[in-house]
């Protein structure tokens, strides 16, 4: 009997980190996660992490063969192995990740940003096998973005290729974190579902249980739950929505010319509410050339497991390729 | 002594066809051109295009060897090698015109768009040498691009990628051919550049020459020699048009993260007039991770040669690889 080969998957949050051992197949075992504390010291923060993976490797069932360990991280940097300026890490302009976790693992190691780590997810283990062509949006707090061409995971001359959610919808638009105006994420996100809400709570007259709750109190699930019996401001927040994501869609296959865009993450839960319209909205935007060459549809990973099976992915890609 | 080996490029217009044989090094020799006549049948012209390579090449004084022919028309599919509804050329919906000019020529043929094959001459032959990701922006009566990723021109799943001249700047603004509204070169090229000359004689009260002009006599030529002696109303033409092609280059940047961008076509001739504030407009709309990664750059090929240096260097670019 020869041992089955693992890799391990790590999926690093700014509250939470997540890790597990993924199989060439997709089988997710021995999944966990921990508090990030990120406070700590990068050091300080790898040395627990390792201590807490040699702890559920000695639970495995099976003897087992770890080939490499994939890594998705905020503000990772691919090419170079850090992570740099992350907002929700205390680390500092940039560490080497990718070296700390070698001083425990004398292994192959790859570090990228999370949405980058869900393309890769989707491209190994999700709805975009055998695709040679196609973007993954990620639609939570933000809107993360991975662009595939001809195969492989675009990065670009910067390392940073692939960064939709700061496309500008509106130079004039809405302040972005990010210091600009107007990007695609303050308007297509979560934070940008509840923003227009707002916006059309102060616009409009019609009654909502909406009008009950603070900006805080307001979520991405909430105005879900309220469209999808009949209100007419939520459903309006997710028209506009849809609307801006498919005219910036249209925009990004005039770049790339994708086969497929998934959409993943939180709010993609939406489904069709989100997807159908969105669909409208981009076809009517596209360029004649493209019409009927791109789909859009949703991503084929599951909700819970995507972040540590696409970070996995990364090492099983490099393997294969 | 050994052939020299030469590649024949061929230009396809709507007026004027024009075909030179290459080097390696991009030496052009042979150069010449002839009327489309559009009004022909693809077969027909092929005919005609056969015997006047073959008077050109009984002309040529060394002996050759010919390793290919590249070709740049208007709504070229590469993949396929036929031309497609060419709105300036009456051959219909699509013409295998690779494998007519294979009638004549047991050669490798390859045929692309105008854009397309001046970004692969910029990478052979231009100031784009050495580099693996940049784009090309084509500024003529239309916007044509081309963006190369890892050394490759992409064409993506339609086999047409990079048309950022249908990229949306205003969705309620300006007519465009194509059937959308607002899409960029309806802003940025020779003949957005008129139209926003007319909406700022409309607007504006500014004394000026551009007010004797009608919109079939106003060029992007006039407009700039008046631009370079002070014209209020021309200076502002070229601003506006900077600050609307640095705002939609910022998102071209977010897709694929170029090393570089060029400008090519007749309005590249305005040099620094377009280039200093389109680089401003486009550093203050970058993204920070991408601020200092991309230089905005005139094309280092020459004007009048890089249709037919372009399409040979589609054969060149394949022969290499």
């Amino acid at each position: 009997m020869t041992d089955r080969n693992l890799v391990l998957g790590i999926d690093i949050g700014g509250t939470k980190t997540s890790f597990g051992f993924v199989d060439r197949e997709g089988t997710l075992i021995g999944a966990t996660s921990m508090p990030t504390e990120a406070h700590d010291s990068a050091e300080t923060f790898v040395t627990r992490l390792h201590h807490r993976i040699e702890e559920i490797r000695e639970d495995l069932l099976s003897p087992h063969h770890l080939c490499g360990i994939g890594i998705g991280a905020p503000n990772a940097n691919y090419y170079r192995g850090t992570i740099e300026k992350a907002v929700n890490l205390n680390w500092g302009d940039s560490v080497d990740f990718v070296g700390l976790i070698q001083r425990y693992y004398d292994l192959p190691v790859v570090i990228t940003n999370d949405a980058k780590a869900a393309t890769i997810g989707e491209m190994i283990f999700g709805n975009a096998r055998g695709m040679k062509h196609f973007l993954v949006i990620t639609l939570g707090t933000g809107l993360g973005s991975g662009i595939v061409v001809d195969g492989r995971l675009l990065y670009g001359y910067s390392g940073f290729a692939g960064e939709l959610g700061h496309t500008v919808v509106d130079p004039a638009g809405r302040q972005c974190e990010c210091g600009k105006r107007g990007c695609l994420e303050t308007y297509v996100s979560a934070t940008g579902l509840v923003r227009t809400t707002l916006m059309l709570l102060a616009e409009r007259c019609d009654p909502s249980p909406l009008r009950a709750m603070s900006y805080e109190e307001m979520t991405a699930r909430r105005i879900f739950e309220l469209a999808a019996k009949g209100d007419i401001i939520a459903l309006e927040a997710f028209d506009r929505t849809a609307r801006i994501l498919g005219l910036k869609l249209a925009d990004a296959v005039a770049h790339t010319s994708p086969e497929a865009i998934f959409l993943t993450g939180g709010m993609a839960m939406a489904g069709d509410l989100l997807l159908k319209p969105t669909q409208q909205y981009m076809d009517d935007s596209l360029f004649g050339v493209y019409r009927g060459t791109v789909k859009l549809m949703l991503s084929g990973m599951e909700p819970g497991k995507s972040a540590i099976l696409g970070a996995a992915a990364l090492i099983w890609n490099e393997l294969a390729s």
